[in-house]
């Protein structure tokens, strides 16, 4: 990093330049007001930390072939044979004790900044569909543009805070070159904190390097600009790609959320609580590898944990199973002072019919209600995460608003008592008329976007539309109004320049060489 | 009741008769071992509980067309002035402090029998709406053949524990007799508990007579053969219907569900805290009344809570406004040790598409958290309960039955931590195969009934069904092979002889006579 200096330099023009005044009001994170639920007692939260203590120890965690966590592991204490990694207790919870319990990510428009952790509830849209699919064509290759719609909606979405990643896989670009191109978007497209690449260890150098340019060096080491997605290879195995991908962020002090992706009765035991337990184990495991090598990168727990149709073999969502898994994990997470990611508005149906309704509403209640700080496929989620619909896009943002109401429990000042309508209006009255009333109708209920409450009459007389239909209009005129928030000329420029030279790169197959300016 | 004696030993010939083999498993009631959800503190309740004690003792709660309910408050040191009751908290407490936080409610097949408070949930179907409807005409006037398949198709759910009351309005049976029809359905066509007429207070007598019939006259007043609706006249009132149909239940020790129905915004203040005080007023002066009449009366306290759409007046369903009330006033009827009855599968939406299906699911997620005792409209609610969906009904099952997995919470043995599974697959195997996976497959996870997991060419291939049309298949189904539970031919024509009895009676317009057999 010899050019750090000059970055720095810049960081902080940049940073005054980025204060520009959003045309798009600004989605505030949400602030738990309310007692968490629970499903473990102390002695579960207990039973499940033990049991994945001696499956670190005993069972071991396998590195594919990524001999530099193996030397890093064994450097800090754990035993490594054969690439099975065994740690025990002290040594692992001395690393894990290391990681923050909060921090907040930057985004370009500061007034997004977002505090993670905590009591704090952060949406972000759906993550990786390699299809897009909308009400005349329920599936088909996401492409480019698609990723760039979604950007757009995410952008324009009170309800959604955080930009996401790889909102839908763009088909139609290179795979080499795909994180170049969805950089990009989500920085000029969008003004709200985006997550990084983890497709190669370079698309996270190239992850870092775009941040610096957006942000300067110094600030990003401050504060992380990115947030990007570690998953386990489950069971108990991490490999070179997502453990390169962790070590370039880690370094870079950028945020990493390590995420056991679990499907139960497949990928674990079919039993919750041995799945629980690998969860943690790999969780921990990883989240420990990342403050070996930086300690105090910001790392979050994640949990993405469904179980398996014993019929179909396809993963299952909105089931018992998943909710009691993420209020579990919730607790474990709470457990070891850290942040927290799972839920989302998950089905497995692939069009937005009442089974995606009954399932995604049934992931988002645990979600808010286990205090979920990051929530990764808060909107746009069809068939088990293959397909981004655009009109289930739109229906998960009610209830993403929703839970942004609900989380501000219940007033209980004089006002809310409303002793003088209760005086106005008195026994066998009717409130619609009072002071009172008319002092607070307008912001009293959460107000609904794509939900109707139509009588059957004005609905029959206004088309029989199901939310189907009604959230095909919707998507379809915000992208009509959509405008770009402003940004700096100059950095857009530069980040063309950095994407035109590390795409030259990647093209010609030549190794990649730092972005000197 | 001078023929009590002769009944009585009916009774008891009735209740052997009545152990019949069950053809259909019997619904277990969900026993709650998670810890409960809340939204209040001490602080909160307690405020609530003040202000709707103000409410009781200075603005009052009227009284419509009930003399014999104002002479019982005076009579119990109320104040009473041009029909208002104003009552103070001790007077109040004193009565509400008599309700058992327990009970069992009778079915004729006793292993239906239904504990009704603590930690259990009983779901029951949809209750009142004038029309049903299907996917073949979304909404149609509803008749007595409607009922009947509503009962039957109750009858047949291991998901619904209780057989409901006015499931559908007979339309075509004429008013003052439909509660003889609706009472000889639910007792021929299904052995499950029911609840009975609160249209007139004959018709509550009605249904006690049918219910000394079927179980005895003693029988009934050691522990409830019914459970009746009555609902407060919101804002702060009662009117002689319904307080008349109380006072038959309590003198014949029937439980009864005290309910204020209420549209928040319209038929109380806007703010939930004035609401919810109101409500608790309401409730707690109904329940107060039935311990008067008769010390001991099986009380549930009710909420059924909705806000109203400022855009069409319509009321919301699966609002979180809604789920805010559900989970505080089950914290108020915990903190009087009653038994508590809320939630349901609600919906504003017309027929069972996403809209449904994420509403009905975000409110069934805090009726089970909140730990409500008593669930009516479990099953088939549409379009703010106007209509009975048949195909509504088998999706909202399938929520109830996910509903009795999530409640048992996550086992902690060591066959649940699967110690032998992995140490027989290890870091980077597969688990379908294992030993403990071939043990617990068939138990490990919920079963869908009409959810569907299929990946989507598998879906494509299989037409393309929504769930709205895999529903309709279902109900189809179960009807077809519906057989009735085996019931004494005598109590039938018993029964059959007291429903001719009071017919003639009524279509006569002759004044109710007691039944003498």
């Amino acid at each position: 990093m010899g050019d750090l200096e000059r970055r720095r330099s810049r960081g902080r023009e940049r940073r005054r330049q980025r204060k520009t005044i959003p045309r798009v009001v600004s989605a505030k994170p949400l602030d738990n007001k309310l007692p968490l639920s629970e499903v473990l007692s102390e002695e579960g939260i207990k039973a499940i930390h033990q049991a994945s203590m001696r499956l670190l120890q005993e069972t071991g965690i396998l590195i594919v072939d990524y001999p530099p966590a193996e030397e890093t592991f064994r450097a800090n204490g754990a035993k490594v044979e054969n690439h099975l990694i065994k740690i025990d207790e002290d040594t692992l919870m001395h690393f894990v004790r290391q990681a923050p319990a909060t921090f907040t990510q930057l985004a370009r428009n500061p007034a997004n900044n977002l505090p993670i952790g905590g009591r704090h509830i952060i949406f972000a849209p759906v993550y990786g569909p390699p299809f897009v699919g909308d009400l005349e064509q329920p599936r088909r290759q996401a492409t480019l543009e698609d990723f760039h719609n979604f950007a757009k909606l995410t952008y324009l979405s009170q309800h959604l805070h955080h930009a996401g990643g790889t909102i839908v896989e763009p088909n139609d670009i290179p795979v080499p070159e795909r994180h170049l191109d969805m950089l990009l978007a989500h920085i000029t497209l969008s003004d709200k904190a985006f997550m990084g690449s983890v497709t190669h260890p370079n698309n996270a150098r190239d992850t870092v390097a775009i941040s610096e340019i957006l942000f300067g060096a110094d600030e990003i080491r401050e504060n992380p600009a990115t947030i990007s997605l570690i998953n386990a290879s489950s069971p108990l195995r991490f490999d070179d790609r997502m453990f390169g991908a962790l070590e370039v962020y880690a370094r870079a002090r950028q945020a990493v959320i390590v995420t056991p992706f679990i499907v139960a009765g497949a990928m674990s035991p079919s039993t919750l609580a041995a799945t629980l337990a690998q969860q943690n184990a790999e969780a921990l495991f990883g989240l420990a590898y990342a403050q070996m090598l930086n300690p105090g990168t910001p790392c979050v727990y994640g949990s993405f944990l469904s179980n398996i149709d014993m019929k179909s073999g396809s993963p299952c969502f909105g089931t018992p199973e998943n909710a009691l898994a993420l209020y579990a994990g919730a607790q474990m997470a709470r457990h070891y002072n850290l942040p927290y990611r799972s839920g989302g508005n998950f089905t497995a149906s692939r069009i937005p019919d009442a089974q995606a309704g009954y399932e995604s509403a049934s992931t988002m209640w645990p979600t808010v209600q286990a205090g979920v700080n990051f929530v990764l496929h808060a909107a746009g989620w069809l068939e088990g995460g293959l397909i981004a619909g655009y009109e289930k896009f739109i229906l998960d943002l009610e209830i993403c608003g929703m839970m942004a109401r609900f989380v501000n429990g219940i007033g209980l000042t004089d006002e809310d008592f409303a002793w003088d309508a209760f005086a106005e209006v008195g026994p066998g009255g009717h409130f619609l008329g009072a002071q009172h009333t008319m002092r607070h109708y307008e912001t009293a209920y959460y107000q609904h976007t794509v939900f109707s409450m139509e009588n059957y009459e004005k609905w029959t007389e206004r088309g029989a539309l199901n939310t189907y239909q009604r959230a095909n209009a919707i998507w379809k005129r915000m992208l009509k109004e959509y405008e770009a928030p402003p940004l700096d000329e100059a950095i857009v420029e530069e980040l063309q320049a950095f994407v035109d030279h590390r795409r030259t790169e990647l093209q010609a197959g030549q190794p990649r060489t730092e972005w000197k300016r």
